[in-house]
């Protein structure tokens, strides 16, 4: 019992931080990281400035745990349930479909955070750097595949790759929750309009 | 000859404000628009401080050059020159292509500062957002009379327009002239990319 307590306390903490870091990422976007102090994020989330420091030591680590957090998402909700897909063309518009998705739900400025990573500490970001080339290595592998088989259209496999990533990141750049279009149906257009480019017709 | 004199000495002056927006935004997209002084800039353009408020006024009309700078280079290499090509795929290629190429060309920190308007005054936001607005039109006639003819894909114009400029500006996260692949190179394969997932297989 005593164990189950302290599992539901930790989760609800990791939700606490995940609140904080969707938050505050929104924040350091909107007026930059430098012009973000403690104190406006931490009236963001309904924290005094000592219950943000609970969660989180300093800016520094903010940024480091934004940054973590995002591709932590995209680690255990793209990349770990995609490796399991057999087909090639199949794992391809799941990695995509649910990236987007993804996208839709943490916002489009922890993707942005996570791309510029500039601000990390040196440690955090080879971690983060070694994370984003084992998942793009894990995209042309499928593609490489794809082109053994003789299904992808004629092109540059390296220019291909950074042209699908575009596709599901750019989604960070316009999507708003509540407006027209629904998260399920971006992430599903997105899927479509990659597969038709990356498929040979 | 006095006229001629006085037309090679504005586009020298329209030269030199170009690069000074060039490497203001790369420093800027670098270090945050508060983090970065005039002083830093001028240094930067090789201009002393005093030299650098000859060409721009201030910080703020510094950001609103910028930006003005990105939306009219685009205007002119893109928009007006495709306006004139009768076929819509051939004109959708091309609109794809050249903003590509020239986004290689005068740099991706324009482009992502032009994306990220928040910092301007609100007259400038208007023109601004006025401008990209009849961009965006532009696009989504060409789709509209794809779609007449029956070239179209089955999807949403409005999600595929979104798709289109994602493919395009996704170039300024990663592109770095003096890398892998040269400009004209990737502005074909983004152009490429696109046509295979406007078009119907």
């Amino acid at each position: 019992m005593k164990r189950y307590r302290k599992k539901r306390a930790e989760s609800s903490s990791d939700d606490r931080a995940a609140d904080i870091y969707r938050v505050a990422a929104e924040l350091i976007r909107e007026k930059g990281f430098d012009a973000t102090s403690m104190s406006e994020i931490a009236q963001a989330v309904n924290l005094t400035k000592a219950g943000l420091y609970y969660y989180v030591p300093g800016k520094e680590e903010l940024l480091n745990g934004i940054v973590r957090y995002g591709m932590e998402t995209i680690e255990h909700g793209v990349v770990v349930p995609c490796q399991a897909i057999e087909d090639p063309a199949q794992r391809l518009r799941e990695v995509v479909r649910r990236h987007t998705l993804l996208l839709t739900q943490i916002g489009g400025a922890i993707t942005i955070l996570t791309d510029e990573i500039n601000g990390l500490s040196p440690k955090h970001r080879r971690a983060i750097v070694a994370k984003k080339r084992s998942y793009l290595e894990f995209v042309r592998e499928t593609l490489e595949i794809l082109k053994l088989r003789g299904l992808l259209r004629e092109c540059t496999v390296g220019l291909l790759s950074m042209n699908i990533f575009s596709a599901i990141l750019g989604v960070a750049r316009w999507y708003r929750p509540g407006g027209q279009f629904e998260g399920a149906e971006v992430a599903d257009e997105v899927a479509d309009f990659v597969m038709a480019a990356v498929l040979k017709a």
